[in-house]
C-alpha cells in the first residue's frame, strides 16, 4: 500500500502551478513590506503582477555569496529577516558564517513530508544525529519529526560508543543523519559484539550517499532514503524509492538557471536550483543555493507528481582567478547575451607550462571569422583578459551545468 | 524597581501551601492512573486524601538509584513515563544512565522563571552552551528562554573559537551555561584581542559557581545568578541575588529530609532535597534528588516570599562499603527508629592500620550502659557488622546532612 503525506503530493502539475502562484503575491508583498534587503533587491516590483511562475522567473537572483556580504555588512541577518527576535525563535550559523533565522511556526523547514517518504509515522522514536550545535541540521530534522508525530532521541554527532548504548536501551525504529554516521555506529557496535538491529528506515543527508552504503544498509534491513536540504531553504527535494531521484517538496518553487544568470534552463539541462520559499520570517525571494542539478525525466513510479530533480550534481559558483583576475559566470553570460548566435559557451581554463590560459567554445548555429573576432573582443571587454575562442556543434558542450571549467593543474 | 515572573512570587506562604496543595490530589490520581511504576509506589493510597503537604510527607520517597534499577528492568523509563511517545516529545540520557521523557507543554522544565529573576526579558537573545545532545541541559535552558519570549543561539559546548566569532556577529546581551565555559569564553576572547562585552546577564548552573568567578564576571558587567535544576525535576531553585540563597519554583514541591528515610527535617537542618513535580508526562511523587541541601533562615530581600534552600551542599548517598558489605543510610534509619531515646546519629568509617572500623555516634538526652548495649547490638543485627557506639550532646553532632561519614584513607 502506498500512502502519501498529504493530498498536494499528488495533484496535477496545472493545480501545483496555480496554487504555488496563487501564494506569490502575498509572498512578494510581505517581504517587500517585512525584509529591508529583499525590499532593496524587489525595490519596485508590483507584487500583485508576480502571480505566474514565469512573472517570477524575470525577478533578480540573489545568491549565497552575495547573502554571505550583506549579511557581513550588517549583522546577523543582513536585513534578509523579516521578523524580529522572539518571532525568531532561534539563530543558527551555517559554514561563512551566515545566519539563518528560526520561526516558529510547526516544521518550519517542512522536513515531515521528507520523513514520512522515508517510512517514519506518528509514535515512533527517531534517533537523531545531526548536529544541534550552532549549525540547523539537528534543528531541521527534529521540527519534522515532532510535526510528524515522532519522538526523537538528539544523540548529536560524536560520541560512538555511548550512542550505542542509547540505541540498546531505546531501541529505536529509525534513523536521521550522515550515512556515514549510520555506518560508523552500525560497525562499531559488530565489534563491540553487540549490532543494531531495530533500525527499519534511515532518512539520510549532507554527505553524498554511495550506493554500495546503501546496499550495506538494505542487508540490515534499512531502508534509507536521501533528502536535499540546506540551512537557508528548509528542505528542497527528497527521494521515495531508492536511485529514482529527489522529488521536490510542496511547498517550495525551485528553478534550475544557468550558473551566474537567472535564466531558467530548459527541463534536463544541469543548472543552478534556484529556490523561493514561503517562510515568514526568512522569505527569500529566487535565493541561488549554489548547487547544480537537472530536472528529471519521466514520471516517478510511487504516484508522487510533483517534478523530481537528479540531486546534487557540484557546485555552481565556478568563480576563477585568472592570472590573478577574478572571472565570474555571470561574465561569460554577459558575453553570451553580447551575440545572439551563441546558444551555449564553456571558458575551460588550463596552465600549459604553468601558465594561465583560457578558451571559451561556443556553441553556434553560423560559425564566421568575423563572428570570432567579436566575441574574442567581447571577452576581453567583460573579463579584462585576453582568451581563444573556439566553435562547436550545437549540443555538444556536456551537460554538467560548467560554465567555467578550471582544469589547471598544481604540480 | 523589582519586578516579578508573576503574581505566585508574592503570594503569602499560606496562599501557596494551600495552593500546591489543592493540585495534589490530580497528580496522585494522574500518577496512579498513567505512570505504571507510580501506580505501584502509590499503591493503595487514596489519591483524595494526599490533600495537604503533611498527607505527602507520609508518602514513599523513591529515590534517583532506585529510579535507574527499575528503569534498567524496563527500558527506557521503567514505567514513571505517564504518556507514550507522540505525546514524549523528546528522550534524553543523563549519566547512569537514566532516560527522562520531555513533555509538549510550554517551559517543561520551568525554568523561564529563573531566566527573568537573572534579568532576561522578551526579546532578548540568550547565547546558550548547554549541550543539546543526548542531555537536557540545553533543551530545559531553551524551553524557558522561548517561553519569556527570547530567541535562542544554541551554540552547545566546546568549540570556543568559532563560539567567539559567532559571540561577535550576534552580540547576545544574554549567556547561559556552565560558569567555567562562561570564564574560557571570555578570557580566550581577551588572548585573540576581541574582548566580549556584550553579556549583561547569566544563567549559570551545572558546577560549584565560586565566589571569585562571579566577582570577576561583575567587575565585566555581567551579573551572572545561578540555578539548581536537574534532569528528572526540572527547575527547583534559583537565585534572585548574589549570595542569598535560592528560592524555590513555585510550581514544585521542596521537602528536606533526613537521608536514607522519608521524613522531613527541622528547617535549617541539612537533608536531602525531595521534590514533587506537576509534570503530567513524568509525574514523580517525593522524588529523592540524592542531593543535600537546607532551608535557609529569614526572609528574601528580593521581596519573592517563597521559601529559599543554600543550594548545593552535598551528595545524600553516602552508601560505604565496609569489610566488604553495603551499609545504606535507611539502615542507620532503622537503628535510630529502634531507640527513641536517640535524637540523631552518624556512623563514622575509619581504617586504622588499614582495617576498617565503623563507630555511631548518638545525640541521646539519656545516655546509660544499658542503652550503649542495646544500641550496638541493633547496629549488628541491621548492618551484620561490629561496630562502636558513642553518646555525644544534644546539638553537638555537625548540621551537614551525613548519616554515613566515610573519613577512610587510602595510602
Amino acid at each position: 500500500m502506498i500512502s502519501f503525506f498529504d493530498t498536494k503530493e499528488t495533484r496535477s502539475t496545472a493545480e501545483r502551478t496555480a496554487e504555488l502562484a496563487l501564494r506569490l503575491p502575498a509572498l512578494i508583498a510581505h517581504a517587500q513590506a517585512n525584509s529591508p534587503a529583499m525590499a532593496g533587491i524587489l525595490n519596485g516590483i508590483p507584487a500583485a503582477q508576480i502571480s505566474s511562475l514565469k512573472a517570477l522567473s524575470a525577478l533578480p537572483v540573489t545568491r549565497k555569496s552575495e547573502l554571505h556580504d550583506l549579511q557581513k555588512a550588517a549583522r546577523p541577518f543582513g536585513g534578509f529577516n523579516a521578523a524580529q527576535y522572539g518571532a525568531i525563535r532561534r539563530v543558527f550559523s551555517s559554514p561563512g558564517p551566515i545566519y539563518e533565522p528560526e520561526g516558529t511556526q510547526t516544521d518550519y523547514a517542512r522536513v515531515a513530508r521528507a520523513l514520512f517518504a522515508a517510512g517514519m509515522r506518528k509514535g515512533d522514536l527517531i534517533y537523531n544525529t545531526f548536529s544541534y550545535h550552532m549549525t540547523p541540521g539537528g534543528w531541521i530534522m527534529d521540527a519534522g519529526a515532532l510535526a510528524l508525530g515522532c519522538a526523537v532521541f538528539p544523540g548529536g554527532t560524536g560520541n560512538s560508543e555511548q550512542q550505542i548504548a542509547a540505541i540498546h536501551d531505546l531501541q529505536p525504529v529509525a534513523y536521521a543523519g550522515t550515512p556515514s554516521f549510520l555506518r560508523i555506529l552500525l560497525e562499531k557496535a559488530d565489534e563491540l559484539g553487540t549490532p543494531i538491529t531495530y533500525f527499519k528506515h534511515a532518512l539520510v543527508s549532507g554527505e553524498y550517499f554511495a550506493p554500495q552504503v546503501r546496499a550495506l544498509f538494505e542487508a540490515r534491513g534499512i531502508q534509507a532514503l536521501q533528502c536535499y536540504a540546506t540551512a537557508d531553504a528548509g528542505l528542497i527535494a527528497y527521494e521515495t524509492g531508492a536511485n529514482q531521484g529527489m522529488v521536490i517538496d510542496e511547498d517550495i518553487i525551485v528553478e534550475i538557471v544557468r550558473p551566474g544568470t537567472g535564466e531558467v534552463v530548459p527541463d534536463g539541462e544541469v543548472g543552478e536550483v534556484v529556490v523561493t520559499t514561503f517562510n515568514q520570517v526568512y522569505p527569500l525571494v529566487r535565493f541561488g543555493t549554489g548547487d547544480l542539478s537537472a530536472i528529471m525525466a519521466g514520471e516517478n513510479p510511487c504516484g508522487r507528481t510533483n517534478a523530481r530533480i537528479k540531486g546534487w550534481m557540484g557546485r555552481a559558483d565556478q568563480t576563477a582567478k585568472i592570472k590573478g583576475m577574478f572571472v565570474h559566470p555571470s561574465q561569460i553570460a554577459e558575453v553570451v547575451k553580447r551575440h545572439p548566435e551563441i546558444i551555449r559557451a564553456r571558458l575551460t581554463i588550463t596552465n600549459p607550462d604553468q601558465r594561465d590560459a583560457m578558451a571559451l567554445s561556443c556553441e553556434c548555429a553560423h560559425a564566421s571569422d568575423a563572428l570570432q573576432a567579436a566575441i574574442t573582443q567581447s571577452l576581453r571587454d567583460v573579463t579584462k583578459l585576453g582568451g581563444e575562442v573556439q566553435f562547436c556543434a550545437a549540443g555538444s558542450l556536456a551537460n554538467d551545468g560548467k560554465v567555467i571549467d578550471d582544469q589547471r593543474k598544481i604540480e
